[in-house]
Order: structure tokens, then C-alpha cells, then sequence
């Protein structure tokens, strides 16, 4: 769909990151005043972080499957299930 | 990894969207001052907005695949590719 | 001080607005698994969002209470307290 | 004008810091595509993100000036004109 609309020119690294942080910002608004959001603009919200994830991954050339699993492995060795049990502090105050 | 660690207790919906933009605010601080960042460090990043973002999902009971494929299919209603090619105007200035 | 060190370079209106995201995304990690944050390091990270504000304003020539205070008065104007009394509605749905 | 309208139970620190992400990723928006952006609007949205900093620190009960200024001291002991002229070096890195 992006090569359709020659839209890759705009998509460089920087921009799709500053565009993350943007709909990360929209999705935080549907909690801004109030923990119980409306869960269908949630999911619109949601999926707009998603899709420039995936356009930031295909940009870098890796596959976004494969960096969250590799991530999901170093966070599991940082902390340790006895340790981290019921726990949310940071790894190096455990 | 999650139920190992007894964390789904602090993985409400709001704050997995605070943690969403926090972590969105790490990968844009890899373009801080410039637009060259370093590859690594953006993939990290990347996968830790990932992995945020699937927790979410999960949380709201949803498929990501799903909302992102819905979502693109509206953006592409949207954005007609004669209207849009090369230009990154807002759909409602077409 | 931003002078004494040459860093005038880096403080485009682009990178300052990345620098306040990034920031406030900081801010927002003293709350992220709980509405109790530690008072000390809220306060640094807040005085980290207003230095880049002030940053901004000055790269765009404009003062800064005087955007606030003009952008005071609008809000005044779109939620009337009679209405707005008690409620967090947004001003479109009043 | 908060407390006309009553808006005080909805300005919890958390709240804030929430409004404060959500603002600088409006701020954040108008750079998006392009890093010329409008200026009245860059100066709408920056009022936006000061006027919640304004909030949070009321509810801290700390002054704004005060703490930009401590901060702005600490800067500079960390990073020394001689040693961080011209460069955009994180101070663990000089």
C-alpha cells in the first residue's frame, strides 16, 4: 500500500519513530483522565503504533517477530522468575 | 514469561499504554540529535514498544494481526492511491 | 549556557520538540506501575520537559507566558464553567 | 480557571503526566512529515504542554522556575563548557 502511494520517501527512520511516539500519545489519550478507556478507539489506536512498527522494522530490513523474541530471551535471563515473582522493580534494584 | 513472574497484575490496559509511550519516547531518543542512529539500539527499542504493544493486545483479548490488517484496510479507503501518490497531506486536505 | 557550549547547532525547533517527547516520556516512567511516584525524581523529570520548552520557545522567538496565557484564555472560552463544572468531557462533546 | 470548573479531582500527578506525553506528541506531530513545520500551531501545541507542566508542578507544590533552575545547575556540573563544546555527547560518554 505505501509503494502504491509513493509514500516511502517520507518513511525514513526518524520520521516512522516520531510517528511511534505520536500514536503512542493518541493511544495514552484514551486514558487520560479516566483507567477504563473505550476499547474500540483502544484497538484503532493500538493498531496505528503497530503499523509504524512494522514499516520502522521493514525499513531497518529486520523482522519484528525475530527482534521481539530475541528481546523476550534477554529480558527473561535479566529477571529471574524466583526473584521477579509478583515483583515491578527495575532489574538492577532486585 | 509473564504468569511465570505473576506481572499480569500490574499489566492493566492503562498502564501498558503508559509503558507503550515510554518506551516509544526511548526509541525516538536513538534520533534525538540526529537522524543517523545506531541500528542495535533501534531494533531494542523497537522490540521493547513490541512487546508492550502484544501485552495490550492480549490484555483487550484481540488479535494484532487482525486490527493492524482492519486498520490498513480503512487507511487505504481513506487515502485513494491517485489522490495520495507522493504526498503526505492528511486525508481530510486531499 | 547552551551558548557557552556551541549545542545552539543541535537546538533546531525539530530536535527540541523530539527533546520534550522524549522527556516527558521520562516523566511518565516515574508512573508507570503506579500512581504513587517518588517526588524527588518527578520534580527533575519535570524540570527536564520545561527546560526543552523553554528551549523551543526561545528558538521560535516567542515568550513563553505569553502563549500560555493567550492559549489560557481560548480554553476559557470553549468550556464555560457552568458547563464544564465537575466533568471531564471534551469541549465538542459539552 | 481549574478550580471554577472544578477540574482539581481529575489533576492526580499521574494525570498529568499522562496530559503532559499526550501534549508533546500533539507538539511532536507537527513535525512529523517535515521539519518546517507551522509556527502558530507549533506555539498552540507548546502552550499546551506548559500549561499542564504548570499543573503538575501546582499539584507538587514546587515552583516551575525554581526547579528548571536547580536543574539547569546541575547541567552544567555535568557537563563542563571546555569538554562538551560543540558536541551532543551523553556527559557518561565525554
Amino acid at each position: 500500500m505505501r509503494d502504491e502511494r509513493d509514500w516511502g520517501q517520507f518513511h525514513t527512520a526518524e520520521n516512522l519513530a516520531k510517528s511511534i511516539a505520536i500514536e503512542a500519545g493518541e493511544l495514552l489519550e484514551c486514558f487520560q483522565w479516566d483507567p477504563d478507556a473505550d476499547d474500540a478507539r483502544v484497538k484503532e489506536e493500538l493498531a496505528d503504533v503497530v503499523t509504524y512498527c512494522i514499516l520502522l522494522a521493514d525499513r531497518l530490513g529486520v523482522d519484528l517477530d525475530a527482534i521481539v523474541t530475541a528481546k523476550l530471551e534477554s529480558t527473561r535471563a535479566k529477571y529471574p522468575a524466583e526473584k521477579a515473582k509478583g515483583r515491578s522493580t527495575k532489574y538492577d534494584a532486585l
